[in-house]
């Protein structure tokens, strides 16, 4: 992915250049820790994919920090409410410190958000302003839906799918939203790459559910397995818990309700799924909404040719991974 | 206090119109409840009020429904900190759900306060946005430096001032500043005006302190003494600690060293208070702040006489108050 390089490297020096107040140290460390993480910088890349497929990429710098931050934000209260002890392989907020700390520098980072987002043209402010606070709020339902579901046994796929939507997929249409709007793009194309956004969003996160399964442990970041010993009911296991009968749906009901022999729980539900085809069936879901995402992107009349190629190797490249 | 009558009204039932999504309701339950607890909306009447001042009040609802929200917002987030039961007489939001519902919802909160913030005429969103921001981290700072202060035992009456600024003042300050803004008051207005909240917030403040010492139990909302109890190192404390000497410090830190006996250590504490003129002291420099506040506010040339008028009524009901 060399096109999206300069964008990254912009991206990485933004963040770097970020200033915070000396005091009260304990409420900025937290914030510089953990968006020195590392990641992939995804969403702020598409803001500036996005800005430059309509004018001036570097005009959007301070909106894609304002995505990286929310973003950041709900990584650290999600850990918290997850009680999640590491991201990216490092100690998370609320481990490294405490809840209150974990709370509280959140807190500061979705205020620093806001702020970046409306460095920019005072005749984009209210539109950003719309898209954002649309945005964050759809991701908060997103990680309440989350959590309703770990205690549910009965979701459907439908469920499944509005709710990574929310939690996961709308934050990357609004980041190329915000892009948009700053380059000033006709608000049918804004629309057309929202939707692009989101649906790609649908297929990384079902990616992502499949490779935690059938992921090489070499290269996938996560430990592979984690969601089948968390029983999280992603696609796969919707399809398995939909479709298993007899002595495999015996079998998994067993598995779902145990946490010992993690290896062999991993091994034999992994088993479980491929019998019941459920990596074949989240490969097609993800395969249809890839291809519809295309189709949304191919609906934005007024981009230049070479700059629709530049979304196309960026979203191939997210399905193609493997880590 | 019959001159902020309509303005009371006013919010009580913009709040009550408030509408939320259906779904998910374990997000929007709580943000209903603490919204629905009562108090006596200060915030948002200072906003009607400096809108008032120089047009229209009623342009200005969303901005003071802005300014309600997220003073609840915090009220939520600072609870789970400090693990406070009650709020108002009734449970807390993580009393009555738990953590991680009152951490989503306040998230929720915030944005909801932002989406009501840029209700306005599209000239005023970049200098109410502007003024929110700062008033936003300015509060996270000073909830950490609340926090901070819990375990340090020498803070000076200035760090103290500093810390309950920006915990509680400037967003009576900023309150103002958003009416002001919304009624296009003149740039220099709007500062007094800001000055005026920050300095009446910060004698507000003191005597909520003088009021859990020396209070009338009768009509004092809360418990009188539970700052003693809590240890709190409020300007009475602070005053205590520096002047006392001999017998009555080694009884002070006595005192603060324990948790037994709460009812001996809340009369013999105030009995110190009192013989080292600690209550006496916070008066000198609540009515100093008082006396600095209408100073700023006499300093705003373009607001009509009888205007002013309501803001002295207003501070003055605040100050004599007895709960």
């Amino acid at each position: 992915m060399n096109n999206i390089k300069p964008f990254q490297e912009a991206i990485l020096s933004s963040l770097a250049d970020l200033t915070y107040p000396q005091q009260p140290n304990e409420l900025y460390e937290p914030i510089r820790y953990i968006l020195n993480l590392g990641g992939k910088r995804l969403r702020p890349v598409l803001t500036l994919l996005a800005a430059d497929a309509y004018g001036n990429w570097k005009q959007a710098i301070p909106q894609a920090l304002s995505v990286e931050i929310f973003h950041n934000f709900t990584l650290v209260h999600d850990d918290i409410m997850d009680d999640a002890p590491l991201r990216r392989g490092k100690e998370t907020v609320h481990e490294k410190w405490d809840v209150n700390r974990a709370i509280l520098s959140g807190d500061a980072m979705l205020i620093q958000a806001y702020m970046q987002l409306v460095k920019c043209d005072q005749q984009h402010i209210a539109a950003l302003m719309n898209a954002f606070n649309k945005v964050a709020l759809e991701v908060c339902e997103g990680q309440q839906f989350d959590v309703n579901f770990e205690e549910s046994t009965a979701i459907s796929q439908d469920q499944y799918i509005e709710m990574i939507r929310l939690k996961t997929s709308v934050l990357l249409g609004a980041a190329l939203q915000f892009g948009a709007i700053v380059s000033s793009a006709p608000e049918q194309d804004q629309q057309h790459l929202y939707d692009f956004g989101v649906k790609l969003g649908i297929a990384f996160q079902i990616k992502d559910d499949w490779l935690d399964v059938y992921g090489d442990p070499e290269k996938f970041g996560k430990q592979v397995g984690g969601d089948i010993l968390a029983n999280k009911k992603t696609l796969l296991m919707i399809h398995a818990l939909e479709t298993a009968h007899g002595d495999q749906q015996l079998e998994l009901n067993k598995w779902l309700d145990t946490s010992d022999q993690p290896q062999q729980k991993v091994k034999e539900v992994t088993e479980l799924f491929t019998h019941l085809g459920a990596g074949e069936k989240a490969k097609e879901v993800m395969d249809r909404y890839y291809s519809d995402s295309l189709e949304s992107l191919a609906k934005c009349s007024m981009m230049p040719s070479d700059k629709r190629a530049n979304f196309e190797t960026f979203a191939n490249w997210l399905m193609e991974r493997d880590h």
